[in-house]
């Protein structure tokens, strides 16, 4: 099968290095590669260069040239830190600010007047101290408040400018890098934006064989602030610390016409983290920036095409800004855009960027000693076979429900070199990749005739990027299923209502958050919108703490849409109606009904004797199913990742729609198999998820049954209509 | 020595029935039964009141005259009730506003205008209907409200008649009671109450062998609000819903200066229930059925005096507005209060009421067929002897702490009569209780020289009252241990600080309930009272979520005192400190670390590595404890009543309070065994909990040690200064 599967090549981009030529050819040949790279720490030697595959090449502008940025440290990277909350003890206060912070970091900011840019608050009220009662001492590094109240706690919203760059921070650290500290400067400053073309015209005009420029990324990296342990203590991929600065606060009040404090990017502490209900200041924030990348995206994306080269954005790293599920994204004109990815989410979050570019995805591990966690990986006690593996079975199957046109991997090929094993694996995923990318044709696999929609305060901007609640599992489930998925925002649902295409709502997570929604359920708007679809016909799917906010009565807001609710303690002096255990629903027909999951015992309870208790009891439901008007609606008290995990899904998804006959299309017998067609090329593939051989049996639409038996992990392909 | 003790007699009331009298002679031998009483149900015959016992006969003046209640249906107890939430699915609703309600219970009170006193709430927006918009259709016992939202929840808030005294039907429905269904007057109305004293006088007029009259109790039974299965729906015996009439809140109106609403009582169906954060308006209410129920029982017993008799008030059934832990409780002027006595708790309850009157309790099992929950008692399959060892227990070491001057008994004594072991358990248990009175002298045993300070929004009024959190036994536990117990309020608290003899606050309960607290954390004056108070030395002991309001960057108010944080969903992308579990703290020297309990699997954690994690790992905390200044406090997740338990909560309110040397102060080693010594009378007890035999060391507050073995569940007295 290798043998004939490996004639098929290309789509595949391979990390080289210097010294590393003979083996590059050797691979390069196996695997199918048709481009090779550079990584960050490696480079690509002249021979290399020549030896006629598409070369890409990275760049991180922001930190290009570090003598720019030396000369110019007002110009480097800023934000808001919060310091430690202290109590006071007394009627003064001295407060270390970078106490916590890894000190290496990140500077105080003494060039902008504290007085004017700080914020000293009590956080027992909520309050700010009027300036005239706090000092900075910057030798120091503390601010000194007088007239405290014993008893109340306090905290300095301060400016710092970010001294070392974090890729670069977090390299030294996790991976013994020695060598500079590189430090990131902020292209809002127009000189340091000149300058940084500069530098790109000349990068680019010293690459003459370099095809596509891989820009890593643009401007500003996700939230990554390390704490005193040398360590990482907050990290959001999706939050906007770091293109805050003085300069853009002042950029932001004449574009916005208002002004933002510390307080508002401080957010007490949280950094409005993608979990946080995002306010309407931090969502104009985000737009403001995103503004300012896409100008700038532009202008990097405009020299690089006038060097005759093609422009791809890292999805990751300093991407914050470019936002791939904007509409303004198209802008920049990027031509490729390229991810990193663990895992089926990320596979459709990269696979799914709304616009007509070149879609790459990285696969793991990277090649390094280590692996993410720190455990070893390309050396002693590692195995990157499996961890290889494990990832690809979960990206496999999102791959056949939306295939993107290239993989890839990264890191130092000299270390991947000493794995056979592990290079006759990625020999035989990527014969597997082209594969579905030839079989499928690049068009879309067969889908139930309903989408599913994931409400929350994100919606489409966030697209494949929600954090996962209790368990983790719902997205990842959810990524290899036959349904097309859209993202909505409770705004999108307030302003237009549920979309005409969407059969099944989910909302999921813990109450107060983004992705439950938090106050986004006292709006009317929203409530009545969905409860009033579920009525018409809709399904309602909810994990955890879906529609919660503690109000009227109700902490589900939709409880009877749900027919759950949960006790937070305020319900105990009410019984509970005797609701038995339903046996034998259509959901749970391919499971059962044992499922554990991470939950808060003793809360859930059906506020109805109609509800139908699918797994757990009354008082402790785990899951359960409602009908509510001509709609339905699901409940799962977690969800973690499993096969029988994805099944129950596909069931629920299905059975809330009112579509339960869609369980009869494309579907496979056998939980630890899959399947997707794909008309427009007459093939279908089943895929193996399991360790062991299985037998499966397909449904097609038509109705046939074709018997399958597949080896270990296998995938399979057949056309649509050959019978088995 | 059985018969030792027997010979002390007196302190007990006996059950008596007509038909029973040779029982009752022999019984009252036996047990040393000194008084004799009635039961709902039974009655005294004329050869029993003439033995020479102390006779009680109960009394429920509100519902002793059926064909005055009969006579007058607008005078009968009145309340609101909330109809079941009902979602619009068009511009015009119809709610049967009875719909999930017993209909046997309460009839739709149609003297009083609707449009007036009724409200329609539309919940969605948290909205008054306007009542032009809706009209009651009393034939059909309907709302309609017009130009209704599709998709918004509706409920009405409507005025009903209770029509069937609540004991009543719950005997009926649950006793099989037959007979007729008795209603209940409302003494507010004053051609009633003036009524009610001419009833009263003539009953007491014809029972001159009456010696104690029990009033069972004053005007206003608990919440007790049945469903349409015919059973409860929502039971509060702490609850103001049965004082509610037009007539009261026209009263209230004029003693408070404001009106009251129907959502004032409603309160979003949550019906003021005692978990319930108490608002300003349900103070104001509970102090106003206060003011008129002390009036009235002020009334009644005077007449009962009058007579030349004793006035006894049951603390329970008709008990609202008499509140026993108010200052003006005394004003009535009772002779004895008498308690139901399930356990522990609620010994403390009884024996703690702050006037110095005849307290009795009244122990388990009630001489009935079936027990609480319905299963066998006194029938084929019931164990009532284990049933009253089991309460027993608990109730003892209770009663170390604080003995009542009487126990006794209720219900059929010829049904008790059929069960010879449990006749003979009755006579051990009444000497037991005997020695217990004698050993102590009715004086306050050894304890700690710092109280415990229970901390909720009740405070005093609710003394051992409270609602019991996660797993249902801090309480429990801490009514058997030495210490002194007060009950403070937030409001307590913020007007005066922790009083000066509290060396250890408890604050427990789940997030936003009275118990927890709720918004009082916000109270910049709580929280900067208790933190600086544990600064300076004083110790917190807090379970499940204590000090928990969502504000200012923190879940737990305290978190900095307490050493621990709960993640509701916002903390994910932070980083949590590595903290080891700490082995071999002081609080685990007894017990070890292995417990298990009701929590919110993986989301608290502590926030500094200072704290100390005495059970449960980062992440997932279940005991913590930590210093704060020169105070301290400990965490528990939840708190479930065992005899470890017990010793924990001992050692852990020792550690908080700074205080590690009380535990070598009149305790025992062996944690199934405890202690209480009277300094008064120059005796202590040694009591076995346990069903087996066991061996344990006594050590006494001058550093000695006694040896002693205990028989099963064996008490035994010794003299303080003796050697063992």
């Amino acid at each position: 099968m290798t043998d004939r599967q490996s004639r098929r090549a290309g789509r595949f981009t391979l990390p080289s290095e210097a010294g590393m030529e003979e083996v590059t050819i050797r691979l390069a040949r196996r695997w199918g590669a048709d481009a090779i790279r550079d990584s960050d720490g490696t480079t690509l030697s002249p021979e290399l260069l020549k030896l006629g595959h598409t070369v890409y090449s990275t760049l991180c502008l922001v930190r290009a040239d570090q003598a720019w940025a030396k000369a110019h440290r007002d110009h480097l990277q800023q934000k808001f830190l919060m310091s430690e909350p202290c109590a006071a003890d007394g009627e003064r206060l001295e407060m270390d600010l970078m106490a916590g912070f890894f000190r290496e970091q990140h500077e105080i900011d003494a060039n902008h007047d504290p007085h004017r840019w700080w914020d000293v608050m009590d956080r027992t009220t909520g309050e700010r101290v009027p300036p005239d009662r706090w000092d900075f001492e910057a030798a120091k590094g503390t601010v000194v408040v007088r007239g405290t109240r014993p008893g109340h706690v306090y905290t300095v919203n301060f400016l710092v400018y970010q001294v070392w760059d974090s890729t670069s921070m977090y390299n030294h650290i996790t991976n013994h890098w020695t060598g500079e500290h590189l430090m990131s400067v902020d292209p809002r400053h127009p000189e340091t934006r000149r300058h940084l073309m500069e530098v790109l015209d000349r990068w680019l005009a010293e690459r003459p064989h370099t095809r596509i420029v891989r820009l890593t990324s643009l401007a500003y990296q996700f939230a990554f602030i390390f704490g005193e342990n040398r360590w990482v203590k907050f990290a959001d991929g999706q939050c906007y610390t770091d293109p805050t600065s003085a300069l853009a606060i002042e950029e932001f009040e004449r574009a916005k016409g208002y002004r933002l404090t510390s307080e508002d990017f401080v957010d007490a502490g949280y950094y409005n983290n993608t979990c946080r209900v995002p306010s309407r200041a931090y969502l104009d924030w985000i737009d403001f920036v995103h503004d300012f990348v896409v100008g700038f995206g532009k202008e990097c994306v405009e020299h690089i095409h006038r060097a005759g080269k093609q422009a791809m954005l890292f999805f990751c790293d300093h991407w914050i800004g470019t936002e791939p599920y904007s509409s303004r994204f198209a802008e920049m004109g990027f031509d490729a855009i390229v991810g990193p990815c663990l895992n089926g989410v990320e596979l459709r979050k990269i696979a799914e960027v709304p616009a007509p570019i070149v879609k790459e995805v990285r696969l793991y591990p990277y090649f390094f000693p280590t692996g993410l966690s720190g455990e070893p990986m390309f050396k002693a006690g590692g195995d990157p076979v499996a961890e290889c593996r494990r990832r690809w079975i979960k990206i496999r199957r999102a791959m056949l429900r939306r295939c993107p046109d290239r993989i890839g991997f990264g890191g130092y090929l000299s270390l991947a070199a000493k794995h056979p094993a592990f290079l006759d694996y990625v020999e035989h995923l990527a014969d597997e990749f082209r594969a579905i990318r030839d079989g499928g044709g690049g068009t879309r696999p067969w889908a139930s005739p309903f989408k599913v929609g994931i409400l929350n305060a994100w919606g489409r901007l966030r697209s494949w990027m929600n954090r996962e609640y209790a368990g983790g599992g719902l997205m990842e489930c959810l990524a290899g299923l036959p349904f097309e998925v859209e993202f909505l925002s409770f705004r999108d649902v307030a302003e237009r209502g549920v979309p005409q295409d969407v059969g099944v709502l989910v909302n999921t997570g813990d109450a107060g958050t983004a992705w439950s929604g938090g106050p986004h359920w006292t709006d009317e708007r929203v409530v009545a919108a969905v409860r009033d679809w579920v009525r018409r016909g809709g399904g309602l799917v909810g994990v955890g703490e879906p529609t919660a906010y503690h109000e009227g009565g109700a902490f589900f807001q939709l409880a009877d849409v749900l027919g759950v609710e949960r006790d937070t303690g305020l319900r105990g002096l009410f019984n509970r109606i005797r609701v038995e255990p339903t046996a034998g629903h259509f959901i749970l027909e391919d499971t059962g009904a044992d499922v554990e999951f991470p939950h808060r015992a003793g809360s859930v309870y059906a506020p109805s004797p109609a509800t139908s208790i699918l797994a757990g009891t009354q008082g402790n439901i785990l899951i359960a199913a409602n009908t509510f008007g001509g709609g339905r609606a699901v409940y799962f008290a977690g969800f973690p990742f499993s096969w029988p995990m994805a099944r129950l899904l596909d069931r629920a998804l299905c059975w809330a729609a009112g579509r339960e006959d869609q369980l009869a299309c494309w579907r496979t017998a056998n939980l630890l198999t899959e399947c997707a067609a794909y008309p427009a090329t007459g093939r279908f593939v089943v895929i193996n998820n399991d360790a062991a051989e299985q037998r499966t049996a397909v449904r097609a639409a038509d109705d046939r049954t074709i018997e399958v038996a597949l080896g270990p992990f296998e995938s399979r392909w057949f056309a649509m209509d050959a019978t088995a």
